[in-house]
């Protein structure tokens, strides 16, 4: 129901005080069910033993929770609650009684539901779940419960996922930080003053406290690779069409220009593969139109890791010059592949990147912010900067210019497809297998700082697949004081203000992620790769 | 290069007479080249004679061809010159050189270069072709020859395909019948009166004539499914992303709302087949960004002619009543299947159709017709009244009301996959695997008499694949006579036009098809679906 009546501070207020009522009331619920659960265990002594010795939320793989729940080593009630303590949105009793229920199923039959049974998973405010609110930050959205299951999550739940809670996310989600009046703001959780980034910011906050397995986010511009960057966990933006975008509602909800995707993000490579695997095996091209049939293949995810591949390595877009440990742990990587007998070739930028910039900033305000408004007048909460910065950026064109913007977009498709084919290994005549490049210029940066998303959002508009990896950290004793570094000529406001950034102490320890990318709809490719430079970077 | 001074009846003449010089040229040419042709054949006297005695546009299906030049029978030289004397477009020099390279090649290597080689082509004047215009019907685009050629006529010619012509179109493309200043109006090659459906009909009309082997045109509303139903050919319109449109310029360039697609048309289902096939194993997703890499699937044509089919039957879509030919020839082939122990169950339209219709005809004028504006301006020619009508009916919509329109297509797809997923086999319980509908409500009319592709333009709403099918014609014996029929209560103004529109007499003998239609991405299933039918009506 809407609640256009209450100014926006009430509603708030209430959806806050439903949450707070809601985290009382399981906590009361909790302990009465470890009161209960010597009672309720099937299983033996020393598995029970086992389970009160051992921390579940440290298991950062699909395979070996529910591997874990296949030898009767944890229920998924067990491990439900055990991640339920850890959060801090809205709970779900249904979560409880879904993982009872699959408890219940695996004593009667032995044999698990699906490939994710019993795994605890956590969503962006954004996905809908029958019931519950999707409010993209929003306060006119509040109070405004979701009619049916997204695709996605329906299936999920199918495969045996148990859906424990929803993330918070920007107003709007235009935005690489996490910050609405609703739900307030989300911090990084090594440090209260830096972003988690966003726009999926709750969720890897969650997932790096160990309050979920695997998060659900979406990423127009590098919503999941950004955040996951800043905490060095795994997040996959597949190429659209791959994966169910459909009950996902979106600001700017209805265009095609840039689609929006859903992908995973996790602690663990292992599991954002499985998962992809899993809801791909579910062939979700049945449930969602917008989807294209596509097999998971297997062979191809295989023949990459058999083979020395064709790396392109971007060390700068040409456009946004990179800090100092950015550059030192991409080149760390390079260095590892090249030293396993990958061949490393240098990925020029040329004047792409700046092109494709340029059309993605004129998408996003070709509605001139009317989609924005009409939600934010819903709610009638006020702006955060960012997002007033947005809407108030320019006037929006007509269907006609809009159309001649897609013209544009085609056209430096094809010219970035083009130079993908003429990029060939000089020694062995192949093509450029993936490119290795930075997610962000900087690390986790302080609240309001994150302006830039140019290495990320480029991969939106030419649709491809990409991925972000966690490969290492800031450290003050590796990485150059300010100090010692030349004064540096800015090529443009925004080099200037990134580089006006870079402070490796107060920086120190923060992780840097990098960037995996394939063309369209190679995600197996992808996920491939990854599981090549990851097995290097951990020998 | 433009030539924006002169006006537009000064253009026309001046195309229209390059046109007659290249057929004068050409006339003695071939008779040249007759001449000289016992010096340059390396064949035997008995293949020789054998070319004399032979009507090589007798051929229909692409396979024979490349079997007689294989074989020896004939030369792609032969073969052009014999398809070149049937034209009536403009002609290419180039085919001829192409020709016989091609001929060259084989005598020294005696492989053909490819699947496709010396097969004769043409393509709808919307192509590019480098050095040659793609017009649209507009007298504008005179004058300003393409500098590359459109990605799939690279990939044609690269598997050998000679293009030896550009046919005839409406001006704009947006109409269902073929008429434009510029070239003028194109006729049925059965009764002048009459059109031969649009906007692929000049494309329809020289196959029908024997002017070529296989033509390439654009389906954004029925374009290549109704001028094939209008002269009994076979024509696919695949979903989009499947063929490569790069290189295609269109009316409402850049809009993604509802994407024209490339699709090929033929007087045998084999040669469809066989071009699309070719097409896909070449990847045109590695040089077509739009495109998705998705492999031709021979096991899915395999396996859909292997066993019973479950079909559902659509009569009538609920909006406009088709002619009593139409009906009788559908039933005909269901009544057909079911000899043959397929399934067919109905397929009731509900008001999907009525709501998709209504959605397509909202975005043709989302810009107010601005698009077609521009050129027609640049040209100065009159509109056709088609057209006229069209950039007058509705004042251009907002991007914001756009993307609402884009959410509205996304529900109503979800509502349709939703239906032919409740759509199942009281029998089997198998999901219906393909639609069989009507083309048109009507066969070939008198021009400026057709009106309404409801039957065709859904699928491309929806985005499915669609295939139109040779399976009839009307016949005065068979058919009602106007007046035997009982007084007709019309739903709607479009659907009393229709009725108004039937008449036995005139249209005896006029081809009536049938559309196959498969989910997105459903090529093989189509294809193979159609193979059955096709073997069936044959036997």
């Amino acid at each position: 129901m809407a609640d256009t009546e209450a100014n926006w501070e009430e509603i708030v207020r209430r959806k806050r005080q439903i949450r707070a009522d809601a985290i009382q009331e399981h906590s009361q619920h909790e302990s009465k069910a470890s009161r209960e659960h010597a009672v309720e265990t099937p299983f033996s002594p020393t598995s029970t033993q086992a389970e009160s010795e051992r921390d579940f939320t440290d298991i950062d793989h699909v395979e070996e929770i529910t591997a874990a729940i296949q030898s009767g080593e944890v229920t998924a009630a067990r491990l439900c609650r055990a991640y339920i303590k850890r959060l801090t949105e809205i709970l779900f009793d249904e979560a409880l009684n879904a993982a009872e229920e699959l408890d219940s199923y695996f004593r009667q039959h032995g044999t698990l539901v699906g490939p994710l049974h019993g795994v605890p998973m956590t969503l962006k405010d954004q996905f809908d779940v029958r019931g519950y609110d999707s409010t993209i930050g929003y306060v006119g959205r509040a109070f405004k419960p979701a009619g049916e299951d997204a695709v996605l999550v329906a299936m999920l739940k199918k495969l045996g996922a148990v859906v424990i809670a929803k993330t918070n996310l920007p107003q709007s989600i235009m935005w690489c930080e996490t910050e609405n009046p609703l739900w307030g703001l989300t911090t990084h959780p090594e440090n209260p003053d830096f972003t988690p980034g966003g726009s999926t910011g709750g969720e890897s906050a969650l997932l790096y406290m160990h309050g979920s397995v695997v998060g659900w986010g979406t990423d127009i511009g590098g919503s999941i690779r950004i955040p996951t960057h800043m905490m060095g966990l795994y997040g996959l933006k597949p190429s659209s069409t791959r994966l169910p975008y459909h009950g996902v509602p979106v600001s700017t909800d209805g265009q095609e220009h840039v689609p929006s995707v859903v992908g995973p993000l996790s602690r663990s490579l292992q599991s954002l593969t499985a998962v992809t695997k899993a809801v791909i095996d579910t062939s979700p091209w049945k449930l969602d139109p917008r989807c294209c049939p596509l097999p998971w293949r297997t062979d191809v995810f295989m023949e990459v890791q058999s083979r020395p591949l064709v790396i392109g390595l971007m060390e700068d877009d040409g456009v946004v010059r990179v800090h100092p440990p950015i550059a030192r742990v991409l080149k760390a990587v390079a260095a590892r592949l090249q030293e396993a007998g990958h061949e490393i070739i240098p990925w020029h930028p040329g004047n792409h990147h700046r092109e494709c910039i340029d059309i993605v900033d004129a998408y996003y305000t070709a509605d001139g912010g009317e989609d924005i408004r009409r939600d934010m007048l819903v709610g009638g909460e006020p702006y955060i900067p960012h997002v007033a910065g947005l809407v108030n950026k320019a006037p929006a064109v007509s269907v006609y210019e809009y159309w001649q913007l897609n013209k544009r977009k085609f056209a430096a498709q094809k010219r970035y497809l083009d130079k993908w084919n003429a990029a060939v290994s000089p020694k062995t005549g192949r093509t450029v297998d993936v490119l290795l490049t930075p997610v962000m210029p900087h690390s986790a940066v302080k609240h309001r700082e994150c302006k830039w998303p140019g290495y990320t959002k480029v991969w939106n508009l030419l649709d491809y697949t990409a991925l972000s990896l966690a490969a290492g950290a800031v450290s003050k004793e590796l990485d150059p004081s300010m100090d010692s570094l030349s004064p540096y000529e800015a090529r443009n406001d925004i080099d200037k203000w990134n580089w006006s950034l870079y402070n490796p102490e107060a920086m120190d320890g923060m992780k840097v992620n990098v960037q995996i990318v394939g063309r369209k709809l190679e995600e197996e490719k992808v996920l491939g790769v990854a599981a090549v430079v990851e097995k290097l970077m951990n020998t």
